[in-house]
């Protein structure tokens, strides 16, 4: 069985740093010494030794993750890239729970990881309240939130990874603009989760800084039961409905997210409206799905796989490093990749034109 | 098995006021409200300590669950009701892993999770060789396999649960073959699981009842380098170019899993082909994605949360019982629910008509 010590004279470098490369202890390295230790690790198919590593720290050598439903292709996407890194990298397996963006199961799922011995733990929540996480930390777990920033100025003992959602609803509602729409929506699922209230700010910012704020609209969904699996597509196409029949109907739609514009296409169609020539629609997250489409989607992509790394370095380096919980609100935020133009965008239809909202309904005779 | 969340219902009040009074966080708690707790707690017989449990046991209440990768939106359904059974039901948690359905990281998966105690696996896989999974058993595991059924006239340590692969697709095809078509390919991933080959045998069954087996054709993609993420949508999309320039154009075509079959409407819009003008695709899964495409897709439903709840019985309720392994082939096989008609199915194309077949490319002029 290969040792830390094989991997170590094949990379020319020390046990230490070795020990540091699989603790994800590497900002102060070397890349080219980061690139020959993990070379050696691939080459010489290094496992470390998880269950003497366990008796040693203690631990187990198991990740939580919360997501609010693993049914959500952009969760699953996002958890798989967390899989790989905490796998290849740290040689952590995922328990990993569904937790429908309610405190109740998310503090059920953190009593039932500190039974288990799990102490590190990866949230994709974004509910406003971290109180219950905090406690976690307090009972000795390393916790990293993912889509919300730190509180401003409220110290936090929980790091927050998140993509800049205000950018990324400012960028995709800008490309609308430069289109030539005025009349705007940002179509959301309704609860005042973090990431949700700034993407809002960031289509309302872009806006303004347009002039035609007086001409942007939030349509939400109202206040859901659950938040499994197909809802944020039904909440889509619901509001498709309500865009349709909106007085002035919006000819430019930003979707909080891509799965929630699918839905959103799918509604607009059984409208009869067509995409991009009566309306025009962006996503936000850059979804594989999302190029599937038809029309496919243009949209905002995010760095997924970079805030995954980010998530899972946070999550076990701290704890393996021995360092105390610190009490300061550490956050990394991630700017969007870039906007991905497809073909659910063009210019806005001819006032008086096909398409063009003179009927307060368009919906398709029977 | 009652669960934290059973006894905050019966006191009437959150699980978070549950898991202090568990904890001994009751200094600050209204004597009426620990009462009820307690009660609640007593009346139910609530056990929580998992530590407790494991210690008494010997196993850890987590239930292991290989999946090809988690963020195939399909996989990532199954999962989901995989883990509301195991957890609603059972209180067990579920640790995941990605294998890309190779045998080594299979393997290396269940030797982590007989590191950490666990005893109970669902394995979705369906690779034809399962000698790796058997020494699972042998060791003292549980394991239930997914999407494939047990090799005829051979005891296995391991139970099946696996939906009618060759029902589904035999359905699937017919429906074609009502609406006229002739000439049928069948559309997939190349590999020969076990629930590909029976999907396959589905195909040419009902063609050769139809009388119409010299006509139908397997397009598959060749050997695949990986399994992740949009993997099975781009090889539906390079199967549509495929069956585009083919020398007698399918006109009707199944294929494997509704995400393949999103990939390949993709890639005939592409070609300049019509859904369905001028081909018409019906796929297999009955994913919620798949009534969000356009044309919506036409496809053969399967009953997932019937078999995940198959699955989370077989896995947990053997052990629990405390019997034998026994070394019979246990298998339960969930005929297809029913075959969802939407939009992507219509009568072949005229010959000469538009669209028919009869350049040997059809691909779009640039």
């Amino acid at each position: 069985m290969t040792t830390i010590q094989d991997v170590a004279r094949h990379a020319g470098v020390s046990v230490s740093t070795v020990s540091n490369v699989l603790n994800g202890r590497t900002d102060q390295m070397r890349a080219d010494t980061l690139a020959r230790v993990e070379h050696a690790i691939k080459m010489l198919q290094f496992r470390p030794n998880k269950l003497a590593r366990q008796l040693k720290t203690g631990q187990t050598p198991l990740l939580g993750l919360l997501v609010p439903s693993m049914a959500n292709p952009m969760y699953s996407y996002i958890a798989r890239e967390i899989e790989a890194i905490a796998q290849e990298r740290f040689g952590y397996r995922l328990v990993i729970g569904s937790t429908h963006r309610t405190s109740d199961r998310e503090a059920s799922f953190f009593e039932d990881l500190l039974a288990h011995g799990v102490r590190h733990v990866i949230v994709i929540s974004s509910l406003s309240d971290e109180r219950h996480i905090e406690l976690a930390v307090e009972r000795g777990m390393t916790v990293v939130s993912y889509d919300r920033p730190a509180t401003l100025g409220q110290p936090s003992l929980i790091e927050h990874v998140t993509p800049d959602n205000f950018e990324a609803a400012r960028l995709a509602t800008e490309h609308l603009i430069r289109y030539g729409h005025t009349r705007l929506a940002f179509a959301t699922v309704s609860g005042m989760t973090m990431s949700r209230s700034n993407k809002i700010r960031g289509f309302l910012a872009a806006a303004e800084h347009a002039g035609i704020q007086a001409g942007a609209h939030v349509f939400d969904s109202g206040p859901l039961e659950d938040y499994g699996d197909s809802v944020i597509a039904e909440v889509g196409y619901a509001l498709a409905l309500q865009i349709a029949n909106a007085p002035a109907r919006p000819t430019g739609v930003v979707a909080v997210n891509d799965l929630l514009a699918l839905g959103l296409m799918a509604g607009l169609r059984e409208t009869g409206l067509q995409v991009p020539r009566d309306v025009s629609v962006v996503g936000i997250d850059g979804h594989f799905l999302s190029a599937l489409s038809n029309p496919m989607l243009t949209t905002v992509e995010l760095p997924v796989p970079e805030m995954a790394r980010a998530m899972v370095e946070r999550a076990l380096r701290r704890r393996d490093a021995n360092t105390e919980v610190e009490a300061t609100g550490c956050e990394a935020i991630f700017p969007p990749t870039r906007l991905i133009e497809r073909e659910s965008v063009a210019p806005p239809p001819q006032e008086g034109g096909p398409g063009a909202p003179q009927q307060p309904s368009a919906t398709r005779n029977p």
